[in-house]
């Protein structure tokens, strides 16, 4: 089933203890692209300015990535973002942010992508993320992002938007911020009450939990990193999997959503192997199955 | 085969947001024990002083736990300790330690228990732990507990303790101390080099991660509980059911120590769910084996 994704492309400059990349490709929708496409075909929806310095046609050559909804605008500046990372690689301090096009009006759903069946909402503000779902005309299943700035900021946008969404895919800082619960099997269930029927709380190195409305749950460790270069996209890269997975066999009953996290929970951990994109450009889908294939070893017992 | 246990036997004194506990039975050696002993009989080794109100007798009526090896000096006092926990349940305070007998001579390991195969040294300077691990004459499989301050103060001693030891039983922010490296993966790759053949780093909240010196790893998440009253005696239970499960089989192959472990997260999930020992006196061994096949199932993709 078609697949489409709104959200940032940006410039980023990331520090962590194994160096600096300075001005590479990033921004949610880039990294979700980029995993998504190895499990089915992507539609990107964006925005770049005239300075953007990578040309997307290239980056997503025989990808699959659809980008018909990529918006030049030719008086505006891309989106750009630094971070860096301490030793502690799940906490991360922003130096910089210059939302530049992310500022002005978003991009408009292109008459091709609006019979989208699954959709991925990146983080932005909840009313923008209401916005261009209310472009599509009949999505199967819905997917959104959000952030703490959101959750404090514009909660009832973000409550209105839960209720049009089947599933978050969040932090476990933001799961327990939204649900004001510490306990995170709890605040779990108490955002389920908000209105999707699935959460997905990612809680970087220690994996990842899903709760459903029917009380059933899943918990994965993440993929055992000896090797983390930049945590940079990990999070937009587990969804891109998980969605794409979901995307491609058409099904988001209990089991396939399990399957689909182990596929995130793997792709994230080549993400996360290198800077920017590399991680994942340097891959197969061989990596992929071999990698799920370990994961399991892993976990089985 | 037989297992040995040596470890505190205290007087505590517990503060959650869900109450109080008011000098109730504690001790690593009393958690341990209460949950190997749905596995395996136990040897206990400690020491009260006369004011202890408990009679370990009857604690463990029933419980095929040998306290040949408790001793009662008449002129000492008890162990006492006092925490709190805030609504993060895995950060714990120390209200108050009083070490009393604890800071007299060790017990001496009696003749009966000289043989014990199966030995968890639980928490003390490393100096006594392998004092007491002398005394016995053939061990099969030791493991270890220890802590920050024997780490920064005792790291000497602590290394010639590990290469006597088979496995080390830690929780992470040791682990990472112990390896000085953030990375747990790392870290647990690190502390193997010091000489066990297993560490078993414990994430509270989140699950547990083992490393094997042949390079095998297991990763398996907590039991997601959803009511935890006091987190006291979770590590010493989950080591408990882990040695018990080891020494009833008589076998510390991968496979046995990945199910030792989930053995070892199902117990520990009881004891959190009450004060003191309750949670885990409250229990079956049939409630033990119904919730290892829940935790598969919630773990299982």
């Amino acid at each position: 089933m078609s697949l489409l994704v709104t959200g940032s492309i940006g410039i980023d400059t990331v520090t962590t203890p194994y160096g600096v990349s300075e001005n590479c490709l990033g921004g949610s929708s880039v990294y979700f692209s980029m995993a998504a496409s190895f499990f089915s075909p992507v539609r990107l929806l964006g925005v770049i300015g005239s300075d953007c310095p990578f040309d997307l046609v290239e980056v997503f050559a025989g990808r699959n990535v659809d980008l018909t909804g990529l918006e030049v605008r030719e008086q505006s500046k891309t989106f750009r973002w630094g971070g860096s990372y301490q030793n502690d690689m799940d906490d991360r301090k922003t130096d910089y942010l210059e939302l530049n096009v992310l500022a002005e009006a978003p991009p408009t759903v292109p008459a091709e992508y609006r019979d989208s069946e699954f959709v991925f909402l990146a983080n932005t503000t909840p009313a923008l993320q209401i916005q261009l779902l209310e472009q599509i005309e009949k999505p199967v299943f819905v997917a959104a992002d959000t952030m703490n700035c959101w959750i404090e900021g514009n909660l009832d946008d973000l409550k209105v938007l839960l209720k049009k969404t089947d599933a978050l895919i969040i932090n476990e800082e933001e799961a327990r911020l939204l649900a004001a619960e510490s306990n995170l099997i709890k605040a779990g269930e108490k955002i389920l009450d908000m209105g999707q029927g699935v959460v997905i709380i990612k809680k970087g190195e220690s994996g990842s939990l899903m709760c459903e409305r029917g009380g059933a749950k899943f918990l994965l460790p993440a993929f055992p990193a000896a090797k983390v270069k930049d945590p940079t996209g990990a999070g937009d890269s587990f969804a891109g999997a998980l969605m794409g997975y979901l995307a491609r066999n058409g099904k988001t009953d209990f089991a396939s959503l399990k399957t689909a996290i182990a596929y995130g929970t793997v792709v994230a951990s080549f993400t996360i192997a290198d800077f920017s994109l590399k991680g994942l450009t340097s891959i197969t889908k061989n990596d992929i199955e071999s990698r799920l294939e370990t994961l399991r070893k892993l976990t089985n017992f």
